[in-house]
């Protein structure tokens, strides 16, 4: 047991698999809501970059690394080293994605997820959904252990959105260390407003919550955990994902579900991260990346409060703790996968 | 042991897993060069309707049931049985694929094959193989054995290609009853003219043959059998799969891996399975599905020689015998697959 995972995770999976859902919204471009890119155009590449990175370190479709804004790189550089350390195999899954990684994915199909003050978001949800949950059939059959992360640029509006359609009045996390909560309470107003919904109002029609005003992300992240029965299902992500937690739970799905997130997401006090998993009355467990001990100023402030989560960062470094990594060990990887990770000529 | 599989296979393996690679190639549009599907225009859906109707016994999105000109249906459906009656899961892995399948399947990405005839087949062979590679170092992880089948019209044409080029003067199968021998002759020699090769002159250089007279499933195939090292590999078709045998040889690819097909395929005459997969040092399987049982005339006749094999139906149905499936029980699923498939609404 690491000395830097909390609480006990229980034994180490027999054949562990990682996969991390990846999706566009138009949601996430409007000005000043995600981190996850420096300019709103360039969200789009964003999770295919992410995918990129992890799964050969390179950088092919994008023409520069994923970065917030304060300068911080994407925290699929985490992910990458928990995975290089464990051998653990990962597997990006496309839903609603726009712009494709030039490696190996799974393609659910479906279209970029909608804004949501201006159209429902995720018509396809359905089918989405749907697919997502013949995937995950299978790979019950494969694997004991499940985690499922994401890379979605202004997932965390959608999630407050969906929360607040399920009747949770709560706030979410941010990747940015100040997080633009007045911002996402209008716009989730607006999209409210537009659908002609009320807090709580979808709380028996969860799928048509992430339809109005979601995002395809949680339409293949629920899809997954329907189809994955009889595996471990963890969820690895902060506030995205345990609304993805509270829409299973109003979806009714069962099975062995927990989230796993990082301490940054769990100590956030703009976001009500514990309110929400607690109120599903699933698990939670979270690492502690300690990313401070990095060399590189621009990974040290994650432990400031930047960037704090995403592409299931949190669940990979619980996942390779598990495995009897240390912590030095991961923040040395970490450096190490930045320092060489190889970007597109320019 | 069943009594439809020959020689024995060893021991039934622990979590199974069902690959098949889905592709288009323009050569498989020259006329009367493939019998799957009834026009050259269709042939481009061929592949993803075959995935579609074995992930979900729909066609959704080819007009009609692919079909030999004969009117036999696609060998989806025997593979689509031997997998309902097993649990066993599958994953369509598409390379080169022209018109995608609204299914859950894996991507890596690549152009549709060229006109042998006309340009080079697979400018883009190596990125397929390397994408395909690490593809299977994954699955390697998850599955003990690993069957790797196909469906792309006009394959048979593109392996007796690439047989030329590694030098084995050898003949190919065809779905047709009737092999069209001397076309694909000419076709060939036409491709080897264009390309400036000779008989057995890319010996050394198997994936150069792929990129100039080959396909795009047979990069995906070779990349697979390169990452799934540790895994026992099972490549589940005719000719075709002989051809990826004899490449994997050229490539010098270790590893556990043999070759399983139909005993339509054994005993085709206009074609020499046995002579190229024993020249390859490799093991070969295969089963008698036992098609003259059927109630169904299309499907009765695969036993006279028509179709033959595809969507890795020797192999899909030489693992229903491993699990303890009777002959007959196949025939009867294969039968109701086939009267239950949703077809679209005209």
């Amino acid at each position: 047991m690491s000395n830097w995972i909390y609480p006990d995770f229980g034994p180490r999976p027999q054949r562990p698999l990682f996969l991390c859902i990846i999706s566009n919204t138009d949601t996430g471009k409007i000005p000043g809501l995600s981190a996850a890119g420096t300019t709103p155009e360039l969200t789009d590449y964003t999770p295919g970059a992410d995918a990129e990175l992890v799964e050969t370190n390179r950088i092919i479709t994008m023409p520069e690394l994923p970065e917030a804004p304060g300068g911080s790189p994407t925290p699929a550089i985490v992910t990458k080293a928990a995975l290089n350390l464990t051998g653990i195999p990962s597997l990006f899954v496309a839903s609603g994605l726009r712009k494709k990684p030039a490696i190996p994915y799974a393609e659910l199909g479906g279209a970029a997820g909608g804004d949501i003050r201006k159209e429902p978001a995720v018509p396809g949800a359905r089918a989405l959904f749907e697919n997502a949950a013949l995937l995950g059939k299978k790979l019950a059959r494969l694997s004991d252990c499940v985690f499922i992360g994401e890379s979605i640029a202004g997932g965390t509006t959608t999630a407050m959105a969906v929360l607040w359609a399920l009747g949770y009045d709560v706030n979410v996390s941010s990747s940015f260390q100040f997080n633009p909560t007045a911002l996402k309470q209008s716009v989730v107003a607006e999209a409210m407003s537009r659908a002609g919904i009320n807090i709580g109002s979808l709380k028996s029609d969860p799928l048509r919550a992430v339809s109005q005003v979601g995002d395809p992300m949680m339409a293949a992240a629920l899809g997954l955990m329907q189809g994955l029965q009889g595996s471990r299902i963890v969820l690895a992500g902060g506030t995205q994902m345990a609304a993805v937690l509270a829409l299973g739970k109003a979806l009714k799905i069962e099975g062995d579900i927990s989230i796993a997130t990082t301490k940054y997401i769990v100590e956030d006090k703009t976001a009500n991260f514990k309110e929400i998993v607690e109120s599903t009355g699933r698990p939670y467990y979270y690492s502690d990346p300690g990313l401070e001990n990095s060399k590189i100023p621009g990974v040290q402030i994650y432990a400031k409060g930047y960037v704090k989560e995403g592409v299931g960062m949190g669940g990979a470094a619980l996942l390779a703790g598990l495995y009897g990594v240390t912590q030095m060990q991961l923040v040395q990887e970490t450096d190490r996968v930045l320092m060489t990770v190889e970007l597109p000529k320019k």
